[in-house]
């Protein structure tokens, strides 16, 4: 079952879409990631290990549990198709 | 039609598959990701501006024309199905 929608979602959705497909050059599909790669990245960019400007920008001090929960989100949505 | 396979897909794939389904803790799934997302990642690790120690062990000096082969290839595999 897909859980529930994530409080914070409103902000990543604008780039990565609500259901982790990209919306914008350079941004990179979310959809079926592994639920552990997209929490430790999200903790990357909150702490500063890694950098990307409009990440770093976007990402503010999000806690444990709203990391988590987008981290589930997205792992849990279907993935793009192959595409060229 | 599916890319030829890059010369230098075997390293790559210990970790991420031969397909892009990732095949250790902590490695993300490449298929079907955006190829432009995965060259400038790639690029990013050459230089140094990305930090992942595997990454930046593994990588050496890539060549663009062989990161471009890679990110093909990885962009044109079918996604994974989405987990929890």
């Amino acid at each position: 079952a897909t859980p529930p929608k994530p409080a914070r979602l409103g902000l990543c959705a604008a780039c990565h879409g609500e259901t982790g497909i990209a919306q914008i050059p350079g941004a990179p599909h979310l959809a079926g990631q592994k639920a552990d790669y997209l929490r430790e990245a999200l903790r990357q960019y909150r702490d500063g290990r890694r950098k990307a400007p409009i990440m770093q920008a976007a990402i503010g001090p999000v806690s444990e549990a709203d990391l988590d929960e987008l981290a589930r989100w997205y792992s849990q949505q279907a993935p793009a198709k192959a595409q060229p």
